[in-house]
């Protein structure tokens, strides 16, 4: 019976892999056609990647086949609460924490009883040049969809 | 000894009255000079109000100087787990579990080590037009803070 | 200041006003012209119900106009979780630990990468006759979303 | 003394074998003469297969005894809290927070004091066509038992 | 809009009252002909009385329409977590985690692979005198469940 | 250094080797004649084995003498709270909740202030016939100890 | 129908009433002819008093008989979960933590597979002098009892 | 580079080396000059040993120098949670629950505001003989520390 | 009965009233003569005050004996975790989480096994001039206590 | 594949070696130029190190290049939740429980509304020389952060 490599194996020799090869999470987006946030997400398990996709990451950080097979399989979504504490990701959570229920306010404000979708949707990250220094810019862009039976 | 009221009466007492006097979120932040997020926050509970903006919204809202009080005093912030899982809210904490990771790693890479304050932070909520269903667009915006010793 | 009723306030008064003017819940729902469902959470407070909806039930039931102020509030969604250990809730959630991996699978083998909608989507409940003793017959019934970027 | 495979070991080797042998689960459901979500559960580790199942199933996707073996024994069931978080399975948990409480009461309503049995059980999911989307339809079908003392 | 009197305040109403009259648990089970254990656990909140029991107990214990009222409705079942750690309760938890899992391969042995209902189910306690200390004998007795799809 | 077993390792060895052997846990208790329940939990690692009755069942079962050390340990009792969750588990623990603050209440009617020990204590399984279904019969026995300072 | 008072509100006025009277909790030990950590645990709501030491401690501290009536009921024993991380409480815990692995092993040495009773049980705070600064000795005295099927 | 064994790896390898040689804790304790509940503790990972001590206890139970450079490591202190459910370590738990507050009153009272250390600190258990049973006795013995800006 | 204030509801009344007579903690501490740390954190319910201090702060906010007699009592310690969570609080926890295992490391090298206590302890927060912004210096001063048996 | 170490396995190897090699962290702070704390933190997995910085740690213990890569490596920064409970790092969480919201409101009399930086931050320990005892002083020092949207 052939090896199988989880996600979360895969994911972990492909950061190391780039780091060596001396790639950018941008370049290897670039190479496979795909979003940058989106090809980070999808590197790091969350979600499959296409045969194409997963040789080409493979070729690039001369990963074999083992891990590009792991590449394409569906995942099970969602992070290692552990992970969620480290302070980079956890001001995220804060501002949740902080400004959510006002968002939901205005949410319903603007378009009814409904949500944001968190699956025909995408996120990016960008910076903003300031002269009081640069600016992290992150934009979550969601299809709303309303409460409908 | 005069009643106190809590930041949490005092918030849905003005939810309340909001809806009874007909007026929007977005027209309360016009009255008192700030951006729609920050004032659906303050009232929720989440920032202090100046005087003038409390008396202002109490004006408004048609409430009484005990919630003009409340609503210039330092709060604790954080929102009620139960609150979180409230679907509306819930779709953004399922974004971060997703994307919260990449986030991380895209940062560090365009930045360098360090977070995305979010203190130095605003927050924007927009509608995108969309032929294939309006966009719920959401936008963090905090400076870039790099550890440093 | 007009006193405020909670959505879980108003929720218990209608349960017990609706056992003392014995009307079952498909009853109230016909009146209202919402499905038995979707009327039962609404009025425990799951939904936000219309000026005219509120203000039909509360004449059924013979509540105020506090209640019917409340039953239109736009709630936050969710169940206290010590109901959710309730035996009948919790066959539910058993039913989901058990089957909810082979949903999973299903789905995506069916459908491609993606999820059942909870927002528009809707559940109904029915009795199926059997010899060996009758059923209870519970549909999930919510649009597919792709994951699409 | 032989190695033994535990339930959730031969899950993941059945979930990688089915992919390189390019079978779909309806395809092995059939070929055991199982309904399809009952086979998906089993083979992910929640029910015993018999001797022959478990030999078919191995057959078909090139898997060793060990794995046959480990398949008809008799499973601890339930999921990983974790993987109750993937988005796909999430929905379902949402939906029964949101509509948990309302079935209850209409489970009384129609059957008495009671619930709905989870091992006299069945579930089916399917596609139902919809000009606005194809839908998931997922049925929980158990029969009611009601309390008796 | 007459009071509402919730099963756990009902239930602390009893409890009071049955110590104050000198009645026994017994004795209000034999009152309205149901078993002591059911009797108990219905007045502390966990099955509705009938009308007719719910008036002779509050009959015996000089309780009000209220209190009859509040035990006739359909309550949601389970225990605080925190009466759970009491000692006198504990000692059944500590029993169940010691030999749960031999509870379970034994009605696998003896029965095939099922359950023992909690609903066609019933527990009684008795005193079994023994020269070195009399025992508590707790017996549990539920219909046999298959897994049957 | 001799390697060393875990108590819990042994278990899944006397697990698997009891099916290949097609020996009951019944038979096995016979052999070392002890209590079915008892033998069952101590193989599942809650009770130390004595020399000669580890001897014996690991010559029952063709396993070696690091397994037969491994049932001498002592161990540290209780269950991993995930297997709490098995259906044919978690039914006692719901009728515990449902049911644990009414034995309170009749213990301490019948005996005073005190426990049923879980320590001087047996439990029993058993099957009583019934013409509407078979009924599992489990039986928990323990000294009544006293609040005794 | 007579108010009820809680045990929690009873140890309330209870702690309240001893500081106004300038009693110390060794003087009503001493009054009610019970051990000073005895009396004080019961008196926070942890055991039963007898009619005659309920009526001589609210004589004491001139309480009413609300308060008697409560101090008789039969408790729901345990402490808050909050309440154990105070620092004088949490020591204890603390001293657990590292040293009740230890004790286990021990009292295994010593008295062979079982148990220190906490029911009957007896626990002791003094004062011991010393030049390096005074001690707080606690001794916990239970009867052992060893597992016995 | 040298391999390298965790405190719970080595606190494993001496409890299996000590009932393999015969040797009781107490045994041990004396080889190396000190308490038995100290040496228990630290050998089962809660305190460095000396060099001479980590030595000594290897050299008396047949281990090698991987486990004695294990023992002299600094420890991260506190027990596995899974182990604080086994009861012979729970009722320790137990009377904490029931005699927290009642300890904490009580060293108020004779001591002032302030804690009984739990590093300045010994603890030793004993067998008292007793007609109705011999009695564990533990005694917890710490420096009093008073609140001290 | 005289009523009977908690002290957290103390602690509330003396937040607003030390807003409305417009007094700062510096103040307040000056007054009573102790530290501004100590006060805030006895004012807000952590610290027993002398019968003069409650005295004191009483007539300076204008709060009754109710709320004297309140601050005078011996508290349970510790935060509510709901305000663990505030960012000004976290940002504590969260440096601890970041740097807390090499203080320890670091406590040990300098001073051998032991701790820093936290009962012979102060704490104190200052203001420190810098061009690129001042600094908060918060300074946690405690006596050394060696691991001692 | 070049193998991948994780930065918790690099870390417990420099502990180990850094006491094999009889280096203090003082010492391996000063060979990369940078402070005792933040080194600490660093080699424990917190931060990552430059190439020449964990180039000459390598050197210094010993450690090969596979070591020097993960010590370059981004951490998910964070600690073990089970690691918290070791006394010596409690003791600054319990300071934190009983001071933390002290120190948020003289932060706000302070600076205002905002946060002590977490970011741009540095942590000391030392030792006063103290004739009753020496003490450990740990200096917390952020730069202020004020809510600015």
């Amino acid at each position: 019976m052939t090896p199988i490599m989880t996600r979360s194996d895969a994911a972990e020799l492909v950061v190391a892999a780039r780091v060596r090869r001396g790639l950018s999470w941008h370049e290897i987006a670039e190479q496979i056609g795909a979003a940058p946030v989106w090809t980070t997400a999808a590197l790091l398990g969350q979600h499959p990647l296409s045969a194409e996709q997963a040789g080409r990451v493979c070729e690039l950080l001369g990963l074999d086949g083992t891990v590009a097979e792991s590449l394409q399989r569906q995942p099970s979504r969602g992070a290692d609460p552990a992970r969620m504490a480290d302070p980079t990701i956890y001001r995220f959570a804060e501002a949740l924490a902080v400004y959510g229920p006002a968002l939901k306010e205005l949410i319903h404000e603007e378009f009814g009883d409904g949500i944001m979708s968190a699956i025909n949707f995408r996120v990016d990250v960008s910076r903003r040049p300031d002269p009081d220094g640069d600016r992290v810019v992150v934009t979550f862009d969601g299809k709303f969809l309303d409460y409908k039976w």
